[in-house]
């Protein structure tokens, strides 16, 4: 097992990394205070690894409670949101109860944004069962739910007490579920290390069969790129914007097509090309890194064409974004591979890059 | 105008205090950054004030939207706060935009969750309008919604950028509400400053008519206690539960008769006479300071008389207060006039309590 620490002051918390940890109760045990627990499953991981986290809970002497959500993006709102709320309040948990989120990223937001609100915030440890959970969303303390017109536009700042992630559970993911993580993989490669996003490009078919050593090496770094950027910037004042990469253009797509269609991690593989694409345009990376960053898209099996929606409801449904001010639209481009940054663009380019997402590759080689 | 602050680090905010504030452009503009304002107010506040913040806010250059809640207690829940949502997103209102709640508690603290969780934290600013919001909902950051299962129980702290309270806004309000914000202010006597009671006790006529210098004395002190207390525990992890003196009984009168039948300060004025009778049994107070409780709760025209719920129904009720842990209830005493503690007590004092508050005031002389 290896852990790793968020560096946030009093707000601090470990994660741990390895094989076998939803069973450890040692792990859970500096983190539970107070007597009650509720674990926040779905019914599709809930059967798999509710009874296990149950056990090491019960062990410790809680009284355990465990809330089974239904699975999939679009309940990621307020009436399931409510289905906690009404559990905690049924069983009389106080604000001493530690929820456990127990899942991939919905679980993890939507328990994450139950546990800021409940009695004004309770204590919460996220234990994500997916990669994309694992790497990206259970770090951090972003959380929330969706709106009708925008995703993740109501929510709450809010850490962890500890983040336990067991390689294990990856084992047992769909490919397309995996696949979806491998995009915030790439990500993490893209915006900050050249060098991990090599070694990716090198050891993406045995990533994407799970090797779990390399898997375990791959949730290491992305997690620690990742606890690096937030440490700096808790609440998204400038640095941490970057980990949005390919985010601007992928809210788009998951809002455009209905939340659900594409995977969330689709959508950033998909928008990742797409700020590629818009980087080449600016003049800041060359038509070899572009080419580079869709390869291992594709190879990492998530799609590097964008569903077309139409240019001006692709510009719409960005203007919406959270990074967007006063209506203008931000992205988050590549000054060089392992270097990104926050910035506006010229309409032109925007829609230059938005005409040529929807193009086969065939159309690769040259800029439009 | 008298300008308080409250001393929280980087979260330190004024609370300004005086008449004719409501369309003081100077008293926004240092709190209102970004393009956008939203002024959330309700359908009877709204057609006093808001077309003066809103020209306020307008000569600043700002872009005012006004979004007119239902009035009352009542729709502090899910589908109320939504309204605010569904007009921020469809006006396209960005991470900088400035919410400003104009008018009572209710408002306050669904304008105040809003801005907490809107794309994870705005800005807000407090225009309190009743005696109620003015002397205790608008300063210290508790915002938040009822669930069917309990009062305030989904929020967060979030602290606004200005309280302005306009001493002129409560020559409308009707008696009721005036009557019941009253109760705010002889509970910051009770738990803070005897001095401070007797001085209520002598000006409750004039008070009771609103007479606008003994008022914006009323709020000036009763807004220096509170923010004084919330300087010292921002997070209600101890001192700052004595501000809920009157509240652990008032919570169960609210929800016992439901939500809106009793005002919050209606409910409180009666749970302090009930919280003076359990502080009176246990030995700490006399039963001279019980009767100045409950003769200056009847002065200021509140109830002192509770509802017959019945003793189980109240304690069930009180079980799921947000200080209750692990199903042990916890109280706000009285150790003497000016001096408030928490504390949990034994069930046959709590029960000689509930049985006495039932009955009319010929049997507050002796102790039942």
């Amino acid at each position: 097992m290896i852990t790793l620490e968020v560096s946030l002051g009093e707000r601090s918390y470990p994660i741990h990394i390895g094989g076998g940890l939803l069973g450890r109760a040692d792990l859970l045990q500096p983190h539970v205070r107070g007597q009650h627990a509720v674990i926040v499953t779905n019914e599709t991981v809930g059967p798999l690894y509710a009874a296990r986290v149950e056990a090491a809970l019960a062990s410790l002497g809680k009284t355990v409670r465990v809330v089974t959500l239904p699975d999939g993006e679009a309940f990621k709102n307020w009436e399931t949101l409510n289905l906690i709320f009404d559990a905690l309040l049924r069983a009389g948990a106080d604000r001493k109860t530690t929820l456990v989120a127990l899942g991939g990223g919905v679980v993890g937001d939507m328990t994450g944004f139950a546990a800021a609100c409940y009695m004004r915030g309770v204590p919460f440890v996220q234990m994500p069962t997916t990669l994309l959970a694992q790497v990206d969303s259970s770090v951090g303390g972003k959380t929330g739910i969706n709106h009708p017109l925008g995703k993740n536009m109501i929510g709450a700042f809010h850490q962890p007490r500890a983040v336990i992630a067991d390689i294990e559970a990856l084992q047992t993911l769909p490919p397309r579920e995996l696949a979806a993580g491998m995009a915030e993989v790439i990500k993490h490669g893209a915006i900050a290390d050249a060098g991990y996003f090599e070694w990716i490009e090198q050891h993406i078919q045995a990533l994407n069969t799970c090797d779990p050593e390399l898997m375990a090496l791959a949730v290491q770094r992305s997690c620690e790129i990742k606890a690096n950027v937030v440490a700096q910037d808790e609440r998204e004042g400038g640095l941490r914007a970057i980990l949005n990469f390919g985010h601007t253009f992928g809210h788009a797509i998951e809002a455009g097509l209905g939340y659900g269609e594409w995977l969330h991690g689709e959508a950033v593989g998909c928008g990742m090309v797409m700020a590629a694409d818009l980087s080449l345009r600016l003049g800041f990376i060359d038509v070899q890194t572009r080419a580079r960053l869709r390869r291992l898209v594709e190879a990492a099996m998530l799609p590097s064409v964008a569903p077309e929606l139409g240019t001006e409801r692709y510009i719409e449904l960005m203007k919406v974004d959270k990074k967007a001010e006063a209506g203008s639209i931000k992205f988050i481009l590549l000054k060089k591979l392992g270097d990104a940054f926050i910035t506006t663009v010229p309409d032109a380019d925007l829609h230059a890059t938005l005409q040529h997402a929807i193009l086969k590759p065939p159309a690769e080689a040259t800029v439009a």
